[in-house]
């Protein structure tokens, strides 16, 4: 670790190891399909990991992710971000060379779009089952008339329910993560029995946000589930308790550049372009700051990473700590942070063994 | 610009063309040099559009762009972020190839630093007027006695003084900014008057942040202007008053992939990956969102850009766009958004011209 340039994005393996075996293990004793998100870490190496070291089906977030994996032999792979009309071309070319990758439909204009643009698509359709950010209203007879519409279409395959509990990312504790599980898993299963009456009622329901999949003790009402952010957790899932600081495997190895302890401050090389400005879970906690700054063996300290510009990070400490001192950062936001760098060092028992390196771009 | 992928960042030539004269005119009518920074574009072509089409010197933030820049002919380099100690074999490395690299000094443990490397090192005193990111206290005596130990050093050749006032993103409005310009030339220069007595009185006075430099007429009590972010300005820019809405260059080109009239919603496919999480001119407007929403034409519309999680941007608006739509969004902040992109796209009346390509990294 001491020959890394900082600053450096750190991976525990064991940790990752760790947590994608539990969260496997939790799809297999719940009989429930696997099909994780790879947007968090958009690598060949922790998407096998996922899937037990094998390849499995995923869950990507652009189509660049879905043409890199598809490449190292992921085959069955859905795009979970509604698709620009003008990206049909280049799904309908990716989805002929792979077994299958399925579409999200959430709107007759984009299944419209698909059947102006002929062939076969896989497709989801997108409920909304309370984040309000893409998705039908499972409660609007018109999501019943698109199902059906998708069902009939010669251009469509449709393949089931899919649903995002993204609103579990803004409460406050547990109980309330455990509530938008149930709605979340609720509310595909109430939808898929509407269209029962059309013969459709044994549709696929895939569900899953890293926090209502990590706070059950076994997937119910699902027969798919797709964890992302679990590889890796952050300081925003501690925070609100869906995994433990201990189940964290990434921080940001950085280089104390400045301290000024006259004024309390320590300068960090790690600023926006390397940590990300995600606030974390500042709705949980107004002062949080932009990270959790611990020690070289990622012991907390009492130090507060309070701005970040480009290329500086401003810790708040009365601590006195010399220049050239090594910190280590827990992201807020691993997603985010992650994708800041173009390659992950891999630390097994504290030494870096390894270098991945992730997909980037659209 | 029809056949671009979205997300794409979209550079307007001539407006970049424009920015860069506009200040360079400004510094040679103040008969100040012009050391302008280049962390915000990182592009060979906008440096040279920095110095009217030629090489001139400039400043970086890292390491990584002192290196692109000095293959490319830049051999008068400023890295003005605090050095950590163990990246100096790398900076003397790069030292020995170009004219001067000039490297920051705050503190006597970074001196004492590069007395223990040996060779030679080119520094400046990064003083503190007022922002309190890095930099001496200038009412500080022990601040004298570390110029002067710069001074007498065998290792080092003290070049002047540099400050940035960064704090002028702080405030809400253009008074504000010209009473934070006075604070940060008047720091510099009053700082030097102290240093007249132990023989330094003419080192060199660098200043610079981009609202400071915007605002004024002529630049005073400065040796060496810096600014960086005026090459594109962004919302926040315009916003703080540095510049106009039609002086930013920049915009991110995205596609609507999912209408939710009934919910007064749309969803683009510009996330916190292509815009950043930067909260811009919250400040000044809390309710300002993370960019401002235009037509292709760049004629702002009646939306806001409310949430963004990776590749989801949400929009609150009541008008009803169709899926397809193409809007262009001016980022709060651009140095962040345009380190989101390995390729910037370049139009010249609304056509795609060329295609520059950043450094990224440390």
């Amino acid at each position: 670790m001491n020959n890394l340039t900082t600053p450096a994005f750190l991976v525990d393996r064991t940790i990752v190891q760790r947590n994608c075996e539990r969260m496997r293990a939790k799809a297999l004793d719940s009989a429930t399909a696997f099909r994780p998100h790879v947007k968090t870490h958009k690598t060949e190496q922790i998407a096998r990991m996922q899937h037990g070291g094998h390849i499995g089906p995923i869950t990507v977030s652009t189509l660049a992710e879905a043409e890199f994996f598809a490449e190292r032999g992921f085959h069955d792979i859905t795009y979970a971000v509604p698709n620009a009309p003008e990206k049909l071309p280049r799904a309908a070319a990716l989805a002929s060379k792979i077994e299958r990758l399925n579409l999200l439909i959430d709107s007759h204009a984009a299944l419209q779009a698909m059947e102006r643009h002929g062939g076969t698509f896989d497709v989801f359709l997108k409920i909304d089952c309370g984040y309000h950010r893409a998705g039908v209203d499972p409660y609007d007879p018109d999501s019943v008339a698109l199902a059906v519409a998708m069902a009939r279409s010669e251009v469509v395959h449709f393949q089931g329910l899919l649903t995002h509990a993204g609103h579990s990312y803004n409460v406050r504790n547990l109980d309330e993560v455990r509530r938008i599980a149930a709605m979340e898993s609720a509310s595909v299963t109430r939808f898929r029995a509407l269209l029962d009456a059309e013969g459709l009622g044994d549709v696929c329901r895939s569900i899953g946000s890293t926090p209502t999949l990590s706070v059950v003790e076994q997937f119910v009402e699902a027969d798919e589930v797709r964890p992302g952010n679990y590889v890796f957790y952050d300081a925003f899932q501690a925070t609100l308790g869906s995994c433990s600081f201990g189940d964290v495997a990434v921080s940001v190895l950085t280089t104390v550049v400045g301290s000024y302890p006259e004024r309390g401050n320590l300068i960090v090389d790690a600023g926006a372009l390397a940590m990300s400005k995600d606030s974390g879970p500042s709705h949980i906690e107004p002062e949080f700051g932009y990270g959790v700054v611990c020690d070289e063996q990622l012991k907390p300290l009492p130090m507060k990473l309070v701005a970040l510009s480009q290329e500086h990070g401003k810790i708040e400490t009365s601590m006195r700590v010399p220049v050239g001192t090594r910190l280590r950062i827990i992201p807020n936001h691993s997603c985010l942070t992650a994708a800041m760098f173009d390659a992950y060092h891999v630390l097994d028992n504290g030494r870096v063994v390894d270098e991945w390196r992730p997909v980037r771009g659209w």
